[in-house]
């Protein structure tokens, strides 16, 4: 009944690509990157970031959604793949907050 | 009472990035990124994207997740910046689902 | 006679893609790059410049020779894609070294 | 007399960054750059090609040159700070001409 939020998608895209290791990679694509390793899955989340990057410079808003949500899929399966609990990074970002909200980035 | 994930973390970035939109440039770091325009945004976007890279290729798991949590925000504010909804991308990801499963980039 | 230099070997990259251009993207992958347009010739050049961080991260020499010479092959396509004389970029830099040295950017 | 190239400066660029090595990181940018390590030089590539891709993108002329010099300055300090010879470089390069002309990637 609630509304689908980009948090929930995200964190289903992590509960997934974890389950996919190990998996067989002529049957999943994610078990096939996380099968070659974590140079290549960073290769791949490099590439999408481009084309992030690309979409929101041109400002084609269609294409952006595209690219975000591959965006997404790939860092998904890179954390994964370098073994970092997605917990870590939420820990990460909620000591940002607690210090001093989330523009803290201001007093660097 | 429920652990933090980190799709919970990325709707708090979007939101808080959301209310920080027409904000002072002198007190918000995030104010003053949404008011340099999606250029900007889109340039740190992928600086940090490629931080996650080096980060990811030299296997420096504390730097990794630092990296990752910086990109989460900056895609964030490049998501607000686009004038792009959070659910319209959560609505390509829930798609791409319903089709094929989220392994559906195999058949590109 | 003379030993091939990387600017040399640059300078005919440049040339031989400026006449890529119009050329038939059927028998020239360089035609083929130039008729996709910028947005396409830009995206290839951000990938390859993906994998030559992933390979100085990783210390990887032959890797990295190999990429270098990827993202110097795109960059060139990418520069005539754009239409922007090579020798407005050799100008660039010469303005840099004759105001300040090449070390200009530490003044920034 | 000879009208500067792209390739001679890049060129000069290399022989710069290659006498700069151990210098003092203090006077010169170029020497704190190699002080810093193959990483930070690497993530200096990264982040100008972001702003290559970006100009691109936006069709800013001006601004590409610009970035498009940076770029290879930044590129030939990390070639320099991965101790490898840009002769090297040109060598693949010239390999691949050998082979099958500077459209060899087409087969791929």
């Amino acid at each position: 009944m609630t509304e689908e939020t980009l948090g929930s998608a995200l964190d289903r895209l992590l509960d997934v690509a974890s389950k996919r290791r190990g998996g067989d990679p002529d049957t999943s694509y994610t078990a096939k990157l996380l099968n070659d390793g974590t140079a290549r899955c960073a290769k791949k989340f490099g590439e999408e970031a481009v084309e992030v990057v690309i979409a929101a410079a041109q400002e084609d808003h269609g294409q952006f959604c595209d690219e975000v949500a591959d965006v997404l899929y790939h860092l998904s399966v890179l954390i994964i793949s370098s073994n970092v609990d997605p917990a870590d990074i939420a820990g990460v970002l909620k000591k940002r907050e607690g210090i001093s909200g989330l523009d803290e980035k201001a007093s660097r």
